[in-house]
């Protein structure tokens, strides 16, 4: 027998709009506004280069990157900056202003959050 | 200091030409070529009817489901068949026909993969 009551949930307030979310793939069906909202994080990570510069930010020493690190994945630095507002606007990554250069960090919260999503999917 | 030293990996041979990967994002920055393959699956669960299907298969009771369990995401079952066929594609479902119906399941060692890829992100 499955329980397919689906309780209502919180809805949290995060500056770009974009929180953790949701239980393990195996729980439940997620519904369609969750499935909205965590689509949305998957389709940040869904580019190759995008990828890349996630990785680059995460793996950075510090666990911080500016773009002035980051020159090696074969595109503009403008387009890097493109790429790197999207995963902010995505809620992957934070970011903070320190003199002439804009520093990235992952936000560990949300990312945690999509791994416990899929790392409880087979458990 | 950062060991930046990148191993050659394996290349695995799996049906779809998807396979696990790769190292947690903290530990170095992905290759050009992890990150295509690696983005395909993100992707793959980019889109918000297909990451409710595959929520759908994931709870789904004995860890299954076919086209007929699955009708209630608000499209057509050509287009639930077509999303399904998408996520097989990456290498995140796999799928068996019975008799008439074509049953689907979570690839367990993909998801784990992804999920720990996420998941050390911030550890």
């Amino acid at each position: 027998m499955s329980n397919t009551r689906v309780l209502p949930l919180l809805e949290p307030e995060v500056p770009g709009g974009v929180a953790p979310c949701c239980p393990p793939l195996t729980e439940r069906p997620l519904t369609a506004e969750e499935a909205e909202r965590t689509a949305r994080m998957f389709k940040a990570l869904g580019d190759p280069v995008r990828l890349r510069l996630f990785s680059l930010v995460a793996s950075h020493e510090g666990g911080e990157a500016c773009v002035c690190d980051i020159s090696d994945v074969g595109v503009s630095q403008p387009t890097v900056s493109h790429h790197l507002k999207k995963l902010k606007e995505a809620g992957l990554l934070t970011s903070e202003r320190r003199g002439t250069w804009v520093y990235y960090r992952v936000e560990p919260s949300v990312v945690a959050a999509m791994g416990q999503m899929l790392g409880s999917a087979m458990s």
